[in-house]
């Protein structure tokens, strides 16, 4: 590559949480970055975009890093849009989301504004990581994914990636002791089972809050779940064509006339 | 079928649109119906769920119908976990969701919270179709709707579904004239490219709201988008492994060692 690469870093934790602070100085290593990140967290919002209210974005400096940062007050993937068709006067040549405080493997995906943000830059043809460590405390090591998420973002600019894929990769926690290599995974069969907490407010009146139990169902050793619990990093494909295709020949057979 | 199917409904409109007032009706026909619906409009909010506020839901009569209904303050995902977990004392048969006032084809699937409550539904295991009408207007006719969302419910409960797969059905806004009949397909290769309205609020400072063109980009006939453009009723399967399982061996190759 002759020119420095243009790289767009984004995370659905805010923009002042240590996970993308460790991303964006790994970023200004490779290439010159324009961060435009939520200005609250926004874990849980999936691929929600803001079309009932008002969206602000301002510069802001949040560390002496060489990097330009905006902090926006929209979802993330409100963040990737904003920056391809306002911030950005070109398109950038890879899009990286989080490290976000906690995992997003197996079904994970589905409910993470990481990975949203990540499926959004692909949609608009960009190649895009989203990169999770299974810790979910604020003041985690990142220090220690440095190596291997510099050693995943040079092979996405080398090789680039194909239409309408992304990439979901999750650290898992390993106190101290080394990773095992980085695992191609498929995602995982698994599930929340959820258990609302039921309470009584001051005025008398029941609420919730939404808790629940992650279940694996899934025993195979390709998954994500599989390569995490052992030491692994995972690396999953992710697409953004959700057809299932697998099943178009028998809907085919059924009697729709 | 010897009993008659217990049918959850729900949508991302809110509970008093139109839309699922006649989705109701269709399901009343066919089965034991409980609603768990918003209680304000939620478009626009994917798979978010809230893990960071409280959740409200109680019962509400809306019209004469002989279903059960409850309305709850969070996304459409929250509606479906907590029909299932706390509200339900069985997993339903069936779960529909809409009908949706506005389409879901195309990529559109990815920011749909009519779409969002299915695959929850699907990820519990439960079969489950979303239903949209390509028009936005509050006071749509739907109507017309209810012979073919009957039959396509019909036949869900009758051949079930596969592990991970939910419908995306979509009908076209005809003025009139009949439907062409259901089409099988598969998701259109479509985006949507932003044009962010750029103002200034009474206080001097910029802000934003979001808006789009969609562009199609797909010029195959097996298209949710090409099946609605000729008068046709679209039927996607979706999938809910989001795996780009053709790109695995491709990433085993690369350099991550």
């Amino acid at each position: 590559m002759q020119k420095r690469p243009l790289i767009l870093v984004t995370n659905d934790d805010g923009i002042t949480a240590p996970g993308i602070r460790t991303l964006i100085s790994v970023m200004n290593e490779i290439g010159d970055v324009i961060v435009i990140a939520p200005d609250s967290p926004q874990s849980g919002m999936g691929h929600a975009i803001t079309l009932d209210s008002t969206i602000y974005c301002n510069t802001i400096n949040v560390d002496e890093g060489v990097q330009v940062e905006y902090r926006c007050s929209g979802t993330p993937a409100d963040c990737v849009k904003m920056a391809i068709s306002e911030i950005m006067n070109k398109k950038p040549d890879l899009c990286v989301s989080g490290i976000n405080h906690g995992s997003n493997s197996s079904i994970n995906v589905i409910y993470s504004g990481t990975m949203s943000a990540a499926v959004e830059a692909g949609i608009e043809g960009i190649p895009a990581i989203g990169f999770s460590l299974l810790d979910y405390s604020w003041n985690a090591d990142f220090e220690h994914l440095k190596k291997d998420i510099k050693k995943i973002a040079l092979n996405v600019l080398k090789n680039g990636l194909p239409e309408g894929v992304v990439l979901n990769v999750n650290f898992p926690k390993i106190e101290g002791k080394e990773f095992k290599g980085i695992k191609i995974c498929r995602q995982a069969r698994a599930n929340w089972v959820e258990e609302f907490d039921k309470r009584v407010n001051p005025q008398g009146k029941d609420y919730y809050w939404l808790t629940g139990k992650f279940i694996n169902l899934d025993h195979g050793e390709d998954t994500d779940l599989w390569a995490l619990e052992n030491g692994y990093i995972s690396l999953v494909p992710v697409t953004i064509d959700l057809t299932a295709h697998h099943f178009i020949q028998t809907l085919n057979s059924w009697d729709l006339k």
